[in-house]
């Protein structure tokens, strides 16, 4: 049971032209999400890891899964005013607009190796985003881990592009 | 190391007269998150569960983890508007206002044992609301776990009158 049939396409949503790539159908299959698990736990088994980052929300599902298989912290990445203590934030620009990530201040110290988690990866202005964060507080970025990777849409190349080593677990094209 | 101790208290978020607490100091500490995820495994040993549903957002970190830990499926319980496919939902009150939460319709099939989880249990609404969603959907609903109770909120006594069966980790008094 390959991961990428569990995961349902809806067309149109959240707009005209998207097809939007569902991964709840994936992680309320026991198997499959512990299929997902395993696989990043297996891929990153050999590389230090002090903490995992998440990306508010799908993120906090599949990151918190994967810190606690790998026994290491885990740091919510939110959007705008949703943490409660001291944070640094920042910006980057959508297809239309702008949006802002946040960390807390004390999320991570100073030379922490951190694995980035995300669901999907598109065009990369979140990851690449919530990697500035992780930076900004001393941080390594070690790698990005997401279950799909839209290649057309360049966000893989641009995390690779700029050194943080994406890694994805199965890709839908044409989008 | 207790959990309680790990938990940060911001005085007066996100408004004057609220101690708001912070699990993600808990987080970001290796034994302090596994020490969460075992405690509810250990509770919940012996009890036979289907899946676990977690409410957004701090819900998903926990749950997630859990649901990995135990080897059943998750569920996302998420605000209105978040879900792409076919949902239901429960509106709620609120001391000012209202909310609401929503879940997929094929997220749990009947007579499915489901585990609630959040990070937290204040007055209830939000737990009760969505313990109705699972129960319109055929679920049945073993229990609520989370990681802090705040008993003079009442939400506890709510969820146990309710037949939910809340549990929690800690308490924090004088809220």
């Amino acid at each position: 049971m390959p991961i990428k049939s569990l995961i349902r396409t809806i067309p149109h949503y959240p707009k005209q032209g998207i097809q939007f790539r569902d991964i709840t159908t994936l992680l309320k299959e026991p198997a499959g999400f512990r299929m997902v698990i395993d696989a990043f736990a297996q891929h990153y088994a050999t590389q230090p890891i002090d903490k995992i980052a998440g990306i508010e929300a799908r993120g906090f599902i599949i990151g918190a899964a994967l810190a606690y298989k790998l026994g290491v912290g885990f740091v919510p990445i939110r959007k705008s005013g949703k943490l409660p203590a001291e944070t640094i934030g920042h910006d980057y620009a959508l297809e239309y607009g702008a949006d802002r990530v946040e960390i807390h201040t004390d999320a991570i110290a100073k030379g922490e190796r951190v694995l980035l988690v995300d669901d999907l990866i598109a065009t990369g202005g979140t990851a690449e985003a919530a990697a500035a964060l992780i930076h900004k507080l001393g941080g390594m970025v070690v790698g990005c881990a997401f279950v799909i990777n839209l290649p057309d849409l360049g966000g893989s190349k641009r995390l690779a592009d700029g050194g943080f080593s994406p890694f994805s677990l199965c890709e839908f094209e044409g989008d």
